[in-house]
């Protein structure tokens, strides 16, 4: 298989974009990357998205991308692996092009959730969960993410505020990226404070329902001088899967399909935990950042929360996460969200991350977890 | 790139499967794929499936079917392109395989329909259309389909019974095949007399709503003849689009993504159209056969009719189609219509289609086409 580079990425502000469509943001997020890239080609494109079907009334959502962007009449293909999806777009594209069946490769990541608000989006996420088993029940994403860190409290005699630091972290770090979506920084008091939304998670150790499109050009590396931009090469991708539903698993606590995708990825890499610099992990609670920390090899179980009482997690700590806000602050729009990922960890690689800058950065990881870490997918980036 | 072949193949029958979910009927046809290779080793799954989100209350559902298959950890994501996205779980799959991501892969596609009849049913295929500007305004795909057949009417003088004998055949064919769904024949009388659907539409213009699920195991061609099968290469593998809405076409009538991608997969494959033994084209109304036999060369502009009045389309004919009912007699459970035609292709050149087999099928051709004619995947198998 070919090295394959990204060499294009855009991405529009994360936000409630009540005046626009899932297509005006794809449309400026492609337009974002193929001008970053200064390369017009473009041989394919895999879109990563969710709910268009559910929440924005459209399936056939490449070919719609497609057609707005002006690539008609490329191959377009929608690929779907729940909140995940954007990080899928980017593994299919990085297999066309690695696999020699195209060139120039458009990965984008998009969603359009705030037509729908509340119900229809709590609704349409469950939709991640196992319907026979679990969303019929009634139960919602973040109750299932409430089982888990209510258990991860238990058997590690946590607290609910010690899982603070994440979200502390996320906001301060969203503070400095121009298209995060909370840009307010937090303290520990207003976490503690948040209102409930499945006991023990409350709003701020959630992410928020938000719209948005991120997109990367991928090609061969041996073409990737022809970039305006300073190359980044993918060096590890890897995808795993895990049981749908929480309670079929032997230990809830044991996110096995992170743990494999990262494991994979790290070995493609040649790579070890211990050498990536910064990691876009997938914050869509506090406690999915503590079982993915644990679950990659970052931490001992039990002890994620200790990394970041220690401040090891922040910008200038030795193990940066969510560096331009992650998941939290950013924003969440959930197809999307793997694509921010990657552009952010590519922009950090560039030194383009601004005032968010990891000093140094070669190395980057980006992880997207679908369902109660059902599907995981992570990239490895390398300069 | 390497070659690959098809190694095996399962369906369950195509019907109203009242007593079971998507997920039985997925497990059933993988089992029955890898029972048919001998070969129990599977490194990734791709699902194509259009309508589980809407209609099932389930996405995330390629980790649903690696996980009620046995998969788990293995890769596994979900491949959309409205109606076509059978044929698009199959393309993901080859290019996993003939890039080297994967040695044994295995696309499935799986829909389940009848739980949600009707209204539900009409609604959401009207999202592979284009949500803003046609669905919005209430037009089905029937409709839309019916536009196209009285423009063809109207530029060609055909009458609505000169497209009868795409039905009979599909009809007369899938009395041949134990697993379809409509299993009687059909006179042009019984044509004439059905209900109008939306006019110049009717009933039996029309592929039914259904419930099935198809697989095919892909590895090398190099690895095959470990399989217990004779292997089928897939020698030829395309995608291409057009645009979302049929307003924007400055000829409605020119289906461009079936042509594009039609000529993609001849060029790879080092063949024309009338090397083709048999063609599994997506009949989802009359007038897309019409249509597609025309955009991919096999009837100049005008002529398909001819070619099926001639009968030339049937199994004894010198380009037989739909040979085991096609989308028409087999029935048409949407996101799994494109692995049918495939697994049926399949058959056909393993001389393994019983009543229905074409005499010495040596080049199959298959083709999906999602939206109307907006994106389109063609594979040429070959043994």
């Amino acid at each position: 298989m070919r090295d394959v580079s990204i060499i294009g990425v855009g991405q529009t502000a994360v936000g409630e974009h009540w005046d626009r469509s899932l297509r005006d943001l794809a449309v400026e997020a492609v337009g974002a990357a193929r001008e970053d890239a200064g390369i017009e080609r473009v041989d394919a494109l895999l879109v990563g998205n969710m709910l268009s079907g559910e929440l924005a009334g459209q399936e056939n959502v490449a070919t719609l991308v497609a057609d707005a962007c002006g690539l008609l009449p490329r191959e377009a293909l929608k690929i779907e692996a729940a909140c995940a999806s954007g990080g899928a777009a980017l593994r299919s594209a990085y297999l066309a092009v690695a696999g020699g069946a195209h060139d120039y490769v458009l990965a984008v990541g998009v969603e359009k959730m705030t037509d729908f608000l509340t119900d229809g989006v709590t609704s349409a996420l469950a939709l991640a969960a196992d319907s026979d088993f679990e969303a019929a029940h009634g139960i919602t994403f973040a109750a299932l993410n409430a089982i888990l860190m209510r258990r991860y409290m238990h058997e590690h005699k946590a607290r609910h505020e010690d899982f603070a630091p994440f979200s502390v972290n996320a906001h301060r770090n969203a503070a400095l990226n121009p298209r995060a979506m909370y840009r307010q920084p937090i303290t520990v008091e207003d976490f503690v404070r948040s209102p409930v939304v499945a006991d023990p998670i409350n709003i701020l150790d959630s992410a928020g329902i938000s719209d948005g499109a991120a997109a990367l050009l991928l090609c061969p590396a041996s073409e990737a001088r022809r970039a305006r931009r300073a190359p980044v090469r993918i060096t590890g991708s890897a995808c795993a899967t895990d049981t749908l539903g929480l309670a079929e698993r032997a230990d809830p606590l044991v996110w096995q399909a992170v743990a494999d995708s990262a494991r994979l990825a790290f070995e493609q890499a040649r790579i070890k935990p211990n050498d990536v610099d910064l990691f876009e992990l997938h914050d869509a609670f506090t406690i999915v950042s503590v079982l993915s920390l644990e679950a990659c090899g970052f931490a001992d179980r039990g002890s994620a929360l200790k990394l970041a009482a220690e401040g090891r997690i922040a910008l200038e700590g030795d193990l940066p996460i969510c560096t331009l806000g992650g998941l939290k602050g950013r924003g969440h729009p959930v197809g999307a969200s793997g694509a921010y990922q990657l552009v952010e960890a590519t922009l950090q690689l560039r030194g383009e991350a601004g005032a968010a800058q990891v000093k140094g950065a070669r190395i980057g990881m980006a992880q997207s977890v679908g369902g109660s870490g059902s599907v995981a997918i992570t990239h490895i980036l390398q300069v």
